[in-house]
């Protein structure tokens, strides 16, 4: 049963998003027509929020998962009164409009995440449900429940068939996220047609072999059945629930309901007008709001009292439990504090790889940021990543800060952006570096979403030694690089590593990517600081007066630039070495700094690095020369593959004198 | 129930793959302890295949998709009379051996195909049913089975928990693929502990989700029961299956049986020692093959035999069915002929999108090469990759060439690869540019084994418009370039695309991947030919004289560039304009040749292309200048786009203007 208050409401969401898509000449309103029910209710029903603040820390969270149906979200988030008028609305998909084609997380009050990617949206949901789980087990306390919401999450048949979501799915089910809903708008139709053609698993049975709660297929466009079945989600605190919602796409379009033709296309002024009849609609006006509509949408004022009643709680929990007050207001503002500094600056430079000093790196950091938590895709012993000091994070111990996340790296990174959107946490993630491949898609969300999330990629080159080429990274390092908004770092030894992890829990501007060595480096003697990378380039060894060359060379490599550089100079040719540990901070850098590091006068230059040479002739210029590897590796042991492919002081020699 | 015969054999590899991890001081022993039974009952009593022929088309494929196994693999295959010495054996790890420290595909006789990255073998494995499963529909006739074969996988725990084999399997069970049989190790550990810390999913629930048979738990180290096992799930020819064998990693030795510490590091001689006593081996010696087991295993008398069979009942067919068996010679051979050319050339140079042209492409060549095959994640509407004179692929209608994959990209590259792997089949697939990200482990596994894969990425910029930054490729195409034995080509007209399609078809050097747009483009005049693309960059359009400037472009942004050129000339500024479709293949060209297009002379130069900049300074050198997009997108028309971001002519006027 859907009442006519409601259907009012659903249909004025239909048509503001067809009116939408139409004047934008683009979008996808299949989604809208066929999900507005299931949207509305959680909405109008459910979703614990304020439109004046959309940032309120204790508030429902609500992904799209299905990001295409982006005009959705907007007329919704128009009509309960979040920032965005109806001019707004009308800007769908322009530039610099408040309504971009997907939801853009920062671009547009209440979206909670960037969505389009399929399957991205389902997989971060599962951190942000992580999230409120641990702090919710950190923060509660007699009875006080100050971390007390529900993630919610509207998704497709696209975002199933994604092998992301099967990831999550598995994890969510583990841990047992029992406040975690996905409605599933269960509409039959992909985008090449019906989901006969390729998709024709068993959800239940799937879903519940990840321990979830099923419950349906209900009828997607019934309000009651819809409420009745969330309520029966929110019952069920034990497991994650999927509600199986039946719906049609581009419902009430005489021509194109339930065909896939209404999937991605507008549906031109003609067939909204005939969609707009079919469903009843009063008008065949465009962008039409009913002020009854509008009335029953609103929901700034109950917004504003629910928010209140939290701060109400929260002033009685401060008086009762000032330590936890306070440590729960630190969280909120993610303020790492500065007591860390003085144990990172404690730790020695010592030879080790520098995945071990990143090791120990997190655990002298971790009793001081008590936000700082995360995992490894089972490598955790190989990328060391736990912290001795704190619990795993399980379904009887959420509290806990080690995550075990499984040979699952692209719902790792999508939980990590869950965790870092619903803020309260520094997640931090680690594997091998080859298995970035597995993940670029979630580290690419991170970076336009810009969160402050640790990648932590160790065994980060041939170095890695016997494995092989399958597991030896050659243009990953590249391609972390060309992310925008991505910082890589490089450290060449325990200090460089130590002061990479002081940047990166201090970037806020977007993720960290930290690449680690599998093999022990010795320790180069230079000033021990916390900002020694924080330039991205240095000087880490100069020669006597003017240099003939310049040896540029990051992690493992750079003591190989060092040792050809005492060569060198018993030759009497000046070199100096710099360590470029990361090249997107060296380019936020001055071009007066840039020129004192490499002097635009020396052009006898090399570069050397265990990874693709593409990108360093910026660096080493048209004279330079890049010692690099552009093949992929093989097995044997990693002192072996050194000198077979040619990273010698040797090379460095040869390179930087056949250019004097 | 096992044999002593068959301990005895199974006890041999077990030991030969601890002693060369041993030997090797590097490996991983758990796997080829716990799962040799499992792999020696299907090499010993199902497996058909001819040792002394490894590429005999119509045998048994056996995919060790826990690549980390290779010893299991390596033993088995010295055993059976492959050609891999004891010697080999003992080289385990070593630079240039046969016995890599996972299977690399072309490096050893035998195996099937490159492992490592968990999943992957998985998912490659179910193309390869399909390919099976495809010709046999094709050849097979009044009960003369040429083709028919079955395809076992070998798979644990983390090939499960990736995301890609939820894909993989998902497909599988869709098409029905019943001579497709996995064997899950399930040995319930994974590299931080015991599974139950994060792999808690109901196995039998979720492969009956899929639509396999799945069969077990049985006990792994039971040779009668795993027999039985495959022969039920043989017999079922309808679903995929999956045979849960339940066993112990490290099993045997007496102080890591059963733990994670024995999955990736050597036993140690002593703990070697000891797990040979307490499996009552005869000997603690290393390397040790009993004759009796020698002559047991050796199936090089037996393979022949079975290879001598098929041949000939080819003579037969042969004979009976002349047409079929010369096509059957020819997909074999992979030969593509010359047929196609003339269609190729006879296309008109029109304004178009280039996915459209590759879309003609397609069609116009698909008739003449019958083992051209594939289609798209969910997208071949938008990708153009529909062949039209062609059928579905479906369980009901294996002939079909069309091939609707769903939205499961990763899975899709990799079904590829078995496609290509198995023969017969020359397999394209297709998804938006921007979806590259979640298949990028396949693609650089195609490249890896040199498998002539042919990669349609279409929406190939921010050209693509309105869907905004999470569908607009900026890092992508410098990605793909950076990966080894990959070819990417950008063509920038209709008359390119065609010729990219020609050198695409031929290059079996390795994958191909055509980077094309979403907007229509000009047709640039110019000599049609098709080998138009074949030396990577040409000069498109020179001026009169020498030149002042270079202006190179690729794709979309070369007929900016020709505008660009015009007005300069009007202004008495000599530019020629080069179009680079392809860095890979101009790299492999001559100095003379590079010299030709690029003279070293001139240093104005300026290269537009709307992507990263990175990697461009090398061919436009310290004094010129990138125009590109180094930053996300945005969503807006993609005219506004372009000129927001500065892709136009006058960018390009402007920056030859400041360097003359």
């Amino acid at each position: 049963m859907t009442s006519q208050e409601d259907l009012k409401c659903i249909n004025t969401i239909r048509f503001l998003a067809t009116d939408a898509i139409d004047k934008a000449k683009s979008g996808h309103p299949g989604a809208p027509l066929g999900a507005a029910p299931i949207a509305y209710t959680v909405w109008k029903y459910f979703l614990k929020h304020n439109p004046s603040n959309p940032a309120w820390f204790n508030r429902d969270r609500f992904v799209l998962s299905c990001g295409h149906a982006s005009m959705l979200l907007y007329a919704i988030l128009h009509l309960t009164g979040y920032d965005i008028s109806l001019d707004d609305i009308k800007n769908f998909r322009q530039w610099d409009s408040k309504t971009p084609g997907h939801p853009e997380y920062g671009q547009t009050p209440g979206v909670e995440m960037t969505t389009g990617p399929l399957g991205a949206g389902f997989a971060t949901a599962v951190g942000m449900a992580m999230a409120e789980k641990h702090l919710s087990a950190k923060f509660n306390i007699n009875n006080y429940d100050i971390i007390d919401h529900h993630t919610y999450v509207l998704c497709s048949d696209g975002d199933l068939m994604e092998g992301i979501s099967s990831e999550a799915a598995s994890i969510a089910g583990h841990l047992g996220l029992g406040k975690l809903i996905y409605l599933y708008d269960d509409n039959n139709i992909s985008i090449e047609g019906s989901t006969n053609l390729t998709f024709t698993e068993d959800i239940r049975k799937r879903f519940e072999a990840y321990n979830f709660q099923v419950i349906g297929p209900i009828d997607g466009n019934d309000v009651e059945e819809i409420k009745k079945s969330i309520e029966e989600a929110q019952r069920d605190t034990e497991h994650p629930s999927i509600i199986i919602c039946k719906t049609t796409i581009g419902y009430g379009s005489p021509n194109k309901a339930g065909k896939a033709s209404s999937h991605g296309e507008p549906l031109g002024i003609d067939e909204t007008i005939l969609t707009k009849k079919a469903l009843g609609w009063e008008t065949t006006d465009t962008f039409v709001v009913p002020e009854d509509v509008r009335e029953a949408m609103d929901y700034r004022v109950r917004g504003e009292k629910s928010e209140k009643a939290w701060e109400m709680l929260r002033k009685i929990y401060n008086a009762e439990f000032p330590e936890l007050s306070k440590e729960l207001n630190r969280i909120m503002s993610n303020d790492i504090g500065d007591g860390y500094k003085a144990k990172l600056e404690a730790l020695e430079n010592k030879e080790c790889a520098t995945r071990d000093a990143s090791g120990m790196a997190i655990n002298a950091v971790a009793d001081d940021i008590p936000m700082l938590m995360g995992g490894s895709a089972d490598l955790s012993p190989s990328c060391k990543t736990n912290i001795k000091s704190a619990s795993d994070f399980s379904k009887e111990n959420p509290a806990g800060r080690n995550i075990h996340f499984g040979i699952r790296e692209h719902a790792m990174g999508a939980i990590a952006n869950g965790m870092a959107l619903h803020g309260g946490i520094i997640p931090f993630v680690s594997t091998f570096m080859m298995f970035y491949d597995y993940m670029r898609a979630s580290v690419r969300l991170s970076a336009l979403m810009k969160q402050r999330v640790v990648y932590v990629y160790t065994h980060d080159s041939i170095g890695l030694g016997e494995d092989g080429p399958t597991h030896q990274p050659i243009e990953q390092l590249i391609g972390m690089r060309s992310v925008p908004n991505l910082t890589v770092i490089r450290p060449c030894d325990a200090a460089e590593t130590i002061s990479a992890w002081n940047y990166a829990l201090n970037n806020t501007t977007g993720p960290t990517a930290l690449v680690l060595s599998r093999q022990k480096l010795p320790p180069v003697e230079h000033d021990r600081k916390l900002d020694l990378v924080d330039k991205g380039a240095y000087i880490i060894k100069d020669c006597d007066g003017n240099p003939d060359a310049l040896i540029i060379a990051t992690g493992s490599e750079v003591s190989i630039a060092l040792t050809a550089q005492n060569s060198l100079a018993s030759e009497g040719i000046k070199a100096r070495v710099i360590s470029m540990p990361s090249w997107e901070i060296f380019e936020k850098q001055s071009d007066a700094y840039k020129e004192e590091i490499l002097p635009s006068a020396i052009k006898n230059r090399v570069s050397i690095e265990a990874g693709s040479t593409i990108g360093w002739h910026k660096y080493v210029g048209d004279k330079g020369k890049s010692i690099g590897i552009d093949h992929f590796g093989a097995s044997a042991p990693a002192s072996v593959l050194y000198k077979e492919f040619g990273f010698t002081a040797e090379a460095v020699i040869n390179a930087v004198k056949a250019n004097l």
